[in-house]
């Protein structure tokens, strides 16, 4: 309870500055970003120490060495972040655009402005330079941040988002505009899923698990992201050197991330000419392949894949193989496991990569090309805040954009309008 | 456990037809329209034979009168349904837009394109109009759709239903694309809320406490609508002559729908000139004062406002009136109160109208004119599906794009993507 009243007040001043925030001038945003970048820097050794600390319990917890790695912080790392902010305070103002105008008949003249969300909730994991990346992108949008990081971080976390803070104080920005949440209790999750009327978003990045209970459980409206099931299809008409180089690149550049593809769906008619190289330029790298019975018969020493394989983001140097008879086969496979994240086709057939993209229901469809440039920078957007794999408001790679929400501003002249038997409401 | 089998069935099944529906042709869909619209009224008599069953079952139950009106059908009003779908057939198609595109330094190009939601649910009440309404709405921005209407009106939405999916498909839309539930089972709404993967979005309409029962506990993306504390200030720079009318349309003209003022904050420098002759003009439409003690010093009568008169929507001739120091307090205290639907400022001063345009936090904030015009299509959109008092994805009035989401189609020649430090997924 005490908890809760904690959270609530602070979500209430963010609340608070949220409204200050929202008509605050470019330039203040973006001078104050510098400061916070050169704050990150000259309190460098500070933040540090705490990353120390973090790093120890953790190692004494038994944490794996990868995890580690992404929790610790050096002066590399800092300096990354700081840069970060700058490139932010570069990038154009999502603010104040306008994207649809009109004058009506009576007179009125109607325009539709980006303004900010409001007060945005991220909930994050093991990384504390995502602390950084959404301050900045939050701010440089007008909006007001809620955090909640990573327990085993939260030393980390407190000393970036304090030194931000006041620097961010100091140039301008409203009080309140930034708060952590400075407690390492889950059900603190909870209680900020349920800040309806305060938080105007919550995106959670992390793990499956946590991103499915958020979605679940949240009465805040969720931006979901993350989840990549991703597919490369070789049609019939493929260019196979082209395909060998970009089933490769899709598993094997980064198989922890989720636009790495998780499956391979191969046309029947080339088949028998495309897999056994394919295997082998794959098992050099070290992948491990589960097939169906069909590509078993073409490479005997395959494992047979179970239902499971198909649906499964392994996030690991394993491929799923299947041999499909058409295109139509692998779009209905495709629309069937995956995620909604990205998808491609290798194909020189015009017209089936034209139904491909079509009917394949992802954030993003490649023809020709790796799965692996869906993200904020490949797509010129020079920053990211996650991908969302949801319809509603964003899909796909979440620039500054994402972070913005749209106001209509209507002059008259005193006009009224006649009762009319059109009905708004219910 | 029966009932969620259905419902989950009918689910699937517009989830299918989703799938063909994404890429139907422009043509087709209209055609349909057109088709549908036909057919609402060479069926008028049986729709109407069922809406009689339905009224005699609601009167039976001792509904009200105006509750008993909003149920019934009648010629004119099946006319107006199939006007509605030829209305809709001639709108653009908001289908295949692009809204951004580049080509990146490594030659992909990228291009972001207008896609339909896939299945659209959505929740209402009383009118059986709204069943013709959201399907046609739905089919135009190539939706599949689930429907549940209020159980008063099932017999009627079960008739308009069958009746609009039979010519659908006779016109060439894919079976299973319109689904209505046939079960009067509060329960119903329920599993439909918790079908996250088969439907994309839930819009609800209709009272308060059913759209917030539905987004506390929806687990599947929810649309807001509907709810309208909508507030006029009237500056101490107003047109008083302008604020009187402006006020009185606010107010009196269709005092039950959402777009309807339910407050009125007045300037402290002209509350004494301006608040007895507004009184009298509004008393002579039957409309009851209620105020804080200040309004009550220049006019005694008014009954006392209560704290909660603030944030009460009426949708009744009633009106809380408050005496406010400045522009500033206007601006609080509307922030405090609102649901972030429509709200005005009387005022010739441009600094205060901008300065309230710019912190007022709503959907829609107008300069010298009523509330009343927040509305499809008062805005120009020609059509509407609800008014969104959320920030994400669509706020304010939602015409056709609001059922759209995007997709990002690529084009490479083979491009894949080095390994780079940064991180896309938590």
């Amino acid at each position: 309870m005490m908890m809760e009243q904690k959270i609530r007040a602070q979500a209430e001043a963010a609340k608070a500055a949220s409204y200050m925030l929202a008509s605050l001038r470019t330039d203040v945003r973006d001078t104050a970003l510098h400061a916070m970048a050169d704050a990150l820097q000259s309190n460098a050794d500070a933040i540090l120490r705490e990353n120390a600390a973090d790093m120890e319990d953790a190692a004494a917890a038994g944490m794996r060495a990868s995890y580690l790695d992404r929790l610790r912080l050096d002066a590399r790392r800092i300096s990354e972040m700081a840069e970060g902010l700058r490139l932010t305070a570069a990038l154009p103002d999502p603010l104040g655009k306008e994207d649809y105008s009109v004058r009506r008949p009576n007179g009125l003249e109607i325009r539709r402005m980006r303004v900010p969300l409001g007060v945005v909730g991220m909930i994050y994991e093991a990384r504390p330079n995502v602390t950084a990346d959404a301050i900045g992108l939050c701010l440089k949008s007008g909006n007001a941040v809620l955090l909640r990081g990573g327990a085993d971080a939260l030393r980390s976390n407190t000393a970036i988002a304090a030194t931000l803070s006041r620097a961010a104080y100091d140039a301008g920005i409203p009080a309140g505009a930034i708060q952590l949440l400075a407690m390492k209790d889950r059900a603190a999750v909870d209680v900020m899923t349920h800040l309806t009327g305060l938080l105007d978003v919550v995106i959670p990045r992390g793990g499956a698990g946590l991103i499915r209970r958020i979605v679940e459980s949240s009465s805040v409206p969720v931006i979901e992201t993350g989840a990549g099931v991703c597919h490369i299809y070789v049609d019939r008409a493929a260019d196979l050197d082209m395909a060998y180089r970009i089933v490769r690149n899709a598993k094997v550049s980064r198989p922890s991330v989720c636009n790495a593809a998780e499956t391979l769906l191969v046309h029947d008619a080339v088949a028998a000419d495309f897999l056994p190289q394919m295997a082998a330029v794959l098992r050099a790298d070290g992948v491990e392949l589960r097939g169906c019975p069909a590509v078993r018969s073409i490479l005997p020493d395959v494992l047979l894949a179970a239902e499971e394989d198909w649906a499964e983001e392994y996030g690991d140097l394993i491929l799923a193989v299947r041999i499909v008879q058409n295109a139509d086969a692998a779009i209905d496979h495709i629309n069937r496991y995956n995620t909604g994240h990205s998808e491609a086709i290798v194909t020189n057939d015009i017209l089936t990569a034209h139904d491909f993209q079509q009917r394949v229901d992802a954030s993003t469809v490649y023809v020709n090309a790796s799965t692996r440039f869906t993200d904020g920078f490949e797509f010129g957007f020079g920053a990211e805040i996650g991908i969302s794999t949801q319809k509603l408001h964003v899909r796909g790679p979440m620039g500054l954009e994402a972070l913005t929400s749209t106001k209509y501003l209507v002059y008259g002249e005193g006009q009224v309008r006649e009762a009319a038997p059109s009905a708004s409401c219910g």
